[in-house]
This record gives structure tokens, C-alpha cells and sequence, in this order.
């Protein structure tokens, strides 16, 4: 809907995206089946089983379905002239991304075993799409954007096991593997796309009061359920309710923080709503890394307070800058929601990583407790399809 | 507020409505009470039985709730000027139905045990008067649309006790009961309302972006929920794990194939906001009544798939078709996106009910475990109150 | 962003609410843990306790959350020229007092452990400070605000010992430590601020349909997710479940009634968008005090009414009555959607705890199980730190 597509490109999209359904309804005749553990076991045993673990996981899938489906897509409708469009093509990448990690899960293990904690693994891919492409919101043909929905998945699954499975980062948020990896990538495809073309801001591309109070709702639906979307691959017990515990702590103290940094940066003393947009989010993108890490409530707050910082520090300096020096193009920022945060708490992870026994003040004491790295990202073990989960 | 009733008309409105309260309580205070357990049990045993089923069922009826309420009549303003009363009437009239379906039960029974499950069923009542008024939408007074859901959730308890009860039809997610019901009631209160009178659509119910934008919202709402819809009737466990999976690969499908096709559909090829709104839903319609029978991963894609083409096909040739020949008045597309899909569900249950035992491709062979047509609609056993459930 | 204030106060805002995040951080750092019960039992028996309870805590608490931050929100956007900061400064305000009411029971404790169970007791304190400043919306600055949070929600945390733990009223729901606490704090607040200043409404402050709808969509919300705000602080099993349908209820009659009494109170027997968004929910403030009593249905359904009746007779009589002689300002009626409706529950409530064993019309006789008043708020218990919920 963006920018008009020539004639060619009008076939483009319908016939690409018919030949991927197409070759994706095949893959699945051939290999998919449904993971019930029926299968092997007696009728009995697994509808006990499914039955007591799907009421803890299923409500989790929902929040994290509404973040990226609503909310990921009202923060992208910021722009007036590009609502409608920006929230039907996250809404077509979230589901294209998802069918594509699917089938490459089912590539790498020669079948696809269905199930709940598959489908979250691969949503985990598909959001590393939705963040990439918001570089380049508003600038790209549907077409470019199924290219890179195509690249990306792949390369994620990749990354992924080599940050996780092969280095034994812990990684339980996706802090690392999706933000840090999409923003990177993202700004990779703005920059084969738009190479060092220096493209004015369109008059039509200034978010007005209404557009920006949708996209604050965006803003707020992804603060509300970030917990679900960091407890959803945890051991669930006392790990998830560490890790909602953190995840809500770190956002509050962002939220509290971006309306401080704010009203410091902003001439006139006036909240930014692009500021209160990202910034309220970013505390939950850095706490990823360590969501399931004893750490203490404190070590929460302070991370949470930090990113937003970060955030807003990197919208008001660091964007001009990179747009003056480099011709970077970053549409919604998201080198500053999620490249800025995404690293500072992989360097905390890294931080109460090294400390584990040293009475660290920022991390609870347990004797001994503390996870050791190698337990690794369970997002991986989702994704490996070796999950004893639903 | 669509348009100013006569004087008269204006008093019939809340007359009407404050009779049906006051009955209603008259009806509640005479027979219903809550369906305690402990009324037989020990205290001991029901808070630990209640307990235990509250936390997997209440989820679900919160996220119907919100399809409902907020998903739906968001869904219905797409009408700019009727965005608001679209909003109101759907609101009132899910509250109206279900507490009529609930005092129906009541008669039906001779005495209603409130529960959780007995709201549940109500609101599957509910929910076809919601899909029903869409027919005429922006053309009825408030009055009217009391009268067709005081008629129409009788006709359709009747129909679900003939169509599951008596003839034994699958129908676990209200494909054939809820949907196909709902359309062609409503499309026969149309016809009923407005005869062959062929009214010019009003320059004010073209949709605008920003009404298409939260009319989106709405169908992202309810296409995020919609597994919830389809597992809330299941049995817990399996049947329920396979029904969430089902419904997402073919609500993902769908929200696929509809861009596919409308973009081959629409001149120019550009995608057309209504047909997202409506096509994504299609699979949805599709799978209920197939939802819990143990197909393959495949036959819910193409099943979504060939719903949501179908729903394009109907609203590019079928509607118009219609309002020429037949003078039929359909607002919404009832027909494309409840009817249609639904024949097509219900003709893909009655085929996959046809080949239990051989190996059919689409169905997964579990020696013998196919459920039996006899086990009917859990909606039913809902509605007939005999459920041990909540 | 309303009222642009002074220089100087354009740096207190940021001074303020950075010392505010640098003294709870430090206090955190002193004295917060989280609340594991791995601390003092083996690592086997917690991970199975937390991940017992955790399921059916969660999504409650994700329930309420979202009614905070969005339902709350955009019910307070009705004023379409401080949309985006009515939604801002409620967000603000809900992660500053949450904290705030953090901080405070940990010093009222001399530590605190930190659990689900806390944060929820802290976002109960949080709402009596969203409530209260309902009647100064749009006419105050944001030092302002931080003002009344910071001083509420001692005072409320004071009350609600004081009702709850020392006079033993039984207010699980929050009819009267959170609503009518809230709802006299926040007009006291008005007179303070304002005086007897008669400043005619500002022809921007008038609702447009748009701005209508979007308050809607939050009332929508909150109606929604209003039987989990009840059912939250419940024991888990029979009474939450109690809860849950006497809430429906209740929500479900006043949003009838509230049409009924709508149409016959306006001229020209149209809906008032105002009345539905406000109307709608009395029932559910109401019905707090007795959420878990076993009353019957029909007791429910008649507080649901008789509450919206009176909110809507608050609108069309008391405001005006009241901004006429008192000069009392009360921008979003909090006294007829908390006020009145709150003190009718109080009434209710007092009347079902004289007679438990009369075998009283509106009380279920159970044989001496009614509950004692004794056992009071669980809100209280839940902030007293001495539950044992996870």
C-alpha cells in the first residue's frame, strides 16, 4: 500500500507468496505430525500429562500472540499515512515467518513433531522479522519485506544455535539471540536497500497526536504481557516467577525513568511520545538476557532504569548521528530499543555471569545456586524440539 | 443513534428491556443457584476439585470475553458513522442474549446451577445474535435488534439440541450449530426487514483507513483469541492441545491465502482492507468442526487456506450476485465469512467422518483412537448443564 | 503536556521523579529479596509449589494489568484534546505508585520479600491513586499528580488496616478500602486544588465520537477483565469461582440497566456515551464487598442493577447539583462510578453480614458456612506479606 509497485510487482507478491504456501502445504503432508505423546504412551497418561502443563503454557502463548500480532503492530501504526498498512504487514510476516521457522525446524530433524512449544519457538524466530523490518517501515514494497522475512529466518536459527547451543550463552529472554541479532540485521537490509541515498523526512512521515496515541496503546499492550513473553521459555516454577518478577520490575523502572530522561532531554520539559514509546520498553528487552538469573530485585530496577536511559540517550544523539555520518536509516529506532538495550544486558548477563560465588551484591546468594551458564537458552531447547514441556 | 426512532419507538426501547430485567431477576431469584459442588460434597473436596479446573478454563472465558466484546464490535466499525452504536449495540446485545440463554437453560432444565461453563454455553448463544445483526448493521433500530435476538436464541437452542443431540454431528468449535446457524438467520431477518427494496449504499458507511485500522484491530483481536474459542469446549488435555494447534495453523493459513488472493482479486493489486478483516477469520469458521479430531497438520493448512480463498471469492462475485439477483442486503459479508466457510468445515468433518479407519491422507491414523461422531458437540453437553467440568 | 507549566516546574518533574527512582532504588537494594520459598525448603518442593499456584495467579494478574494500563487508560482519553496525555500520565502513575506502595510495606515490615502476591497488593494501592485523580483530569499538572500519588497511597495503605485488619470488614473486592476511599480522596484532592473556582467547561474538553470510542474500547476492558480483579485476592477453588459469577453478573445487569436508565434519562432517548462508558461498570465496583459471600444470582444481578441505576441518576443529578453549590469539580464522575455505587456495595455487604443465618432471601443458606467478617480483605493479607499464595 506504501509506495504504488510497478505492474510486475503487483504478480510478484501473490505469486511468491501462493508458490511458499504451496511448497509449505507440501512439506507438511510429507513430514508434520502432531506431538502427542499418545503416540507412545498409553491414552491415559498423556491427556493427564497435556492436561496439567498446557493451562501453565497455553495463557502464555496468548499474551505473547497479542504482543506481536496487536501491540508490535499498533507501535508501528505511529505514522499516520501508513497505519492500516504497517499493522497488515506485520500481521502477514508474523504468520509467513512462523510457517517458514516451522518448516526449517522440520528441515533440521528430518520431521516436524507439532506442538505448542514448537509454535512459540518459531513465533521467537518470526519476531526477529518484526523487528528488523521496522527500519524500514514505510520504505520497502511488501515484496522486499517477504525477502527478507525469507533471509532472516534462516540466519536466526543459525545464530541461534551457535550463541546458545555451541558458545553456551544463557539467553532465556532472547535478549542476545532476537533483539541484538534483528536490530543488526535490520539495519544490514536498511542499508543494502537504501545504500547512502539521503532521503529527506516526508512531511506525511510526522506522527500526529491521534496515530501516536494508537501506537502508545501498542506501546502499552507490549508492556503489559513483556513478562509472559520472558517467563514463556523458563523452567516454569520458581525460574518463571523469577523471571515475570524481574521482567516487571526492570519495566517499571523504565517507564519511570523514560518520562525523567525525557522531560530532561526535550526542550520545554515536554514528554516525547516516540521517547515514552520505546523507551517504557526497553528495560524488558535488556532483562532477557538475565530474567532467570537470581539477580536482586535492585539489580532489576537498576538494569531496567539503565536501558531506558540508553534509549533515549540513543534517539536524541545517537540517531542524528548515525544518519549524518553513516546515511543509516532507522525508521522507528530500532538500534535504540533494541541494539543499545539488547547489549547492555548481554554485558550484565556477562557481569553476574563471572560472579556467580562472589556474594555479588547484585546477585541473590543461594550457596551455590546460581545456574551455571551451560544450562543455556530454553528458547534452544524449544526450538530443538526436545523440550519435555506441552 | 443510527437512525432517530419515532417518539414512540423511543419509550419501547428501555420499556422492553427494563420488562426482560425485571422478569429475568423474577427468574433468577426463583430458580437459580450457584453449582456449588460443595452443596454435596465436603468443603475439603470442592475447593480443591474447583481449584483444579478453574485456572485451565477461566483463562479461555476471559479470552472469549474479550473476542466478543471488544474484538467483535471493534470488527463492526468499520462504519465510520457507526463506529460508536456499533460498539454499544454489540455490547448490549451480548449481555442481553446470554442472560436470556441463561434463563432458557434455566426453563429447559426446570432449574439452573449456575457456572462457569453454564456462562460459557450462554454466550456460544450470545455469539450467534452477534454474528446474525452484522446482516443489517447501521440499518435497525436498537429495538429490532432486540427482537431478533429474543427470537433467534431459542431457534438456535432447538437447532444445537436437533442438530448434535438428535443427528449426533460433530460440531466441538460451533462451525456448523454457531456459524452457518447465525448466517443464514440473519440473512433471513434481512430479507424479512427490507424485502426487495434495493437501497443505494450511503456515501458515510464507506469505510475510511482509520475506521479500517481499528476494524483490523478488532479481527487481529479476535484471530489471536480464536484458538481459545475453539479449546474451551474440548476436553482438557489432548483434544484441547490438538484443537489450539489446529486452529492456529488454519487461522495462519487463512491470514496467508488472503493476502494471496486479494491481491489477485483486488485492480491494481493492492490488498483490500475488508478482505483482511474478514479473510483471516475464515479458517477459524472452517475448523471448528474439525477442531479436536486428530487431522494432520496439513489438512488444517489447507483447510484454512481454502477457506479464506472461498471467503474472497464470495466477496468479490458471490455478494454482489446476491444484492442483484435476490435483492439480498448483507452489511457485513455475513455470508463470506460465516456461511460460506462453514458449509465448507462442515463438509470437510463429514468427509473426514466418512474415513475413521483408512488411513485417509488428512487424518492421522492412530489405530482406532478416531473419535466417534457420537461424542458430539461439547458445546452441547455445556448447554445441557450435564458437564462435569468447572 | 496539558497545562505548560513554568520554567522552574518544567525541571521539578524530572528532579523529583529522579530522586523518587534513586531512593527506591537504594531502599531496594537495602532491604528487597525475592519471595522464594526455595530459601527455606529444598529446591524440589518450592519448584513444584510455585509452578502449582503460579498458573492460576498469572493471567489474573496479567488481566489486571492490562485494565490499568490500557482499559484504565483510554477510559480516561474521553477528552479528545488530552488523549495522549491522559493515557501517559496514567501509565506514569500506575509504575510510580505500585513502587511507592512496594516501598512502603517493605518499610511497614522492616524487609520485604518479594512476590506476585506483593506486586498485586501494590497495584490494589496503585488504583486508588488512577481513581482519585479522575476528578482533576486534564487540569493539573504532572508535579501535581505525583503530589496526590505520594500522598495517597500511605493514606491508603493507613485506611485499609485500619478497615479491614482493625474494624474486620470483609471487602475482598475493594468496594470500600479502594473505591469509596479513592473516590472522597480524589474530590477532596478537586477542592483543594480548585477551590470554589467555577471554571466553565473548555469547549475542547467536549468528547467527539471518536474520542468516545476509544474510551469505550477501555470501558469494554475494564468490563472484561473485572471478574479477575475480584477474583484475584479470592482463595483459590469455590470462593474465587463465587467470585467470578457474582461479578459477571452484576457486570452483565448494569450494562442493561444501564441502557434502560440512559434512554429514559436523555432527551430524545438516545444512549450518552459517557453513561455507557461509566454505567457499565458500577455493578462491578458494587459487587467487590460481597464478591465471595454466597449470595444468590439473582442478589448479584439486582446489585449490578440497582448500582448502574444509581451511577446514572449520579450523572444527570448529582454532578450538576454538586458543581452548583459546592463548586466540586469532578471532570470523569468518580463519584457516581466509585462513589455511589461503591457505598451501595458497603450497604449490601453489611446487609448479608447481619442475617448469615436467617436464611435470608439474597443469601445462599449453607449451613452455617458463611463466611465470618473476621476473615476479612485478602487484599490485606496479600499486603500484609502473610500470604500464603505465591
Amino acid at each position: 500500500m506504501a509506495t504504488p509497485p510497478p505492474a510486475s510487482a503487483r504478480r510478484l507478491l501473490p505469486l511468491s507468496l501462493g508458490l511458499f504456501q504451496g511448497a509449505l502445504l507440501l512439506f507438511f503432508a510429507l513430514y508434520a505430525t502432531y506431538d502427542e505423546p499418545s503416540a507412545v504412551a498409553t491414552q491415559e497418561e498423556d491427556g493427564t500429562r497435556a492436561a496439567e502443563q498446557l493451562p501453565g503454557l497455553f495463557p502464555l502463548f496468548q499474551d505473547i500472540q497479542v504482543m506481536l500480532a496487536v501491540g508490535l503492530g499498533l507501535l508501528l501504526a505511529f505514522l499516520p499515512r501508513y497505519g492500516l498498512s504497517a499493522l497488515a504487514h506485520n500481521f502477514l510476516l508474523l504468520n509467513l515467518s512462523t510457517q517458514w521457522a516451522l518448516l526449517l525446524q522440520g528441515v533440521r530433524h528430518g520431521q516436524l513433531r507439532l506442538g505448542l512449544h514448537n509454535v512459540l519457538a518459531a513465533e521467537f524466530a518470526a519476531v526477529t522479522v518484526l523487528i528488523s523490518v521496522g527500519a524500514v517501515l514505510g520504505r520497502t514494497s511488501p515484496c522486499q519485506l517477504l525477502a527478507v522475512a525469507f533471509c532472516e529466518v534462516p540466519v536466526y536459527l543459525a545464530s541461534e544455535w551457535l550463541v546458545v547451543t555451541q558458545l553456551g550463552v544463557r539467553d532465556v529472554g532472547g535478549t542476545i539471540t532476537i533483539h541484538v541479532f534483528a536490530c543488526y540485521f535490520g539495519l544490514g537490509v536498511s542499508k543494502a536497500l537504501f545504500g547512502t541515498e539521503r532521503r529527506p523526512a516526508h512531511p506525511k512521515e510526522t506522527p500526529t497526536p491521534r496515530s501516536d496515541l494508537l501506537a502508545l496503546v501498542g506501546t502499552l499492550t507490549l508492556w503489559v504481557f513483556w513478562p509472559s513473553f520472558v517467563a514463556a521459555p523458563c523452567q516454569p516454577g520458581d525460574a518463571q516467577h523469577r523471571a515475570i518478577l524481574n521482567a516487571f520490575l526492570a519495566l517499571s523502572a523504565g517507564a519511570v525513568t523514560t518520562v525523567v530522561a525525557s522531560s530532561l532531554l526535550e526542550s520545554g520539559g515536554k514528554l516525547s511520545p516516540g521517547h515514552l514509546q520505546n523507551g517504557s520498553l526497553a528495560g524488558g528487552v535488556a532483562i532477557g538476557a538475565l530474567a532467570d538469573v537470581p539477580i536482586t530485585p535492585a539489580a532489576s530496577l537498576a538494569l531496567g532504569s539503565l536501558s531506558s536511559l540508553v534509549c533515549l540517550l540513543g534517539f536524541r544523539f545517537l540517531t542524528p548521528f548515525l544518519a549524518r555520518r553513516l546515511a543509516l536509516h532507522d525508521q522507528c529506532g530500532i538500534h535504540n530499543l533494541h541494539g543499545l538495550p539488547g547489549i547492555l544486558g548481554a554485558v550484565a548477563s556477562a557481569v553476574a555471569g563471572l560472579s556467580p560465588r562472589m556474594a555479588h551484591p547484585w546477585v541473590l546468594a543461594r550457596d551455590g545456586k546460581h545456574p551455571p551458564a551451560a544450562s543455556g537458552s530454553s528458547a534452544a531447547s524449544l526450538l530443538a524440539g526436545n523440550s519435555n514441556g506441552v
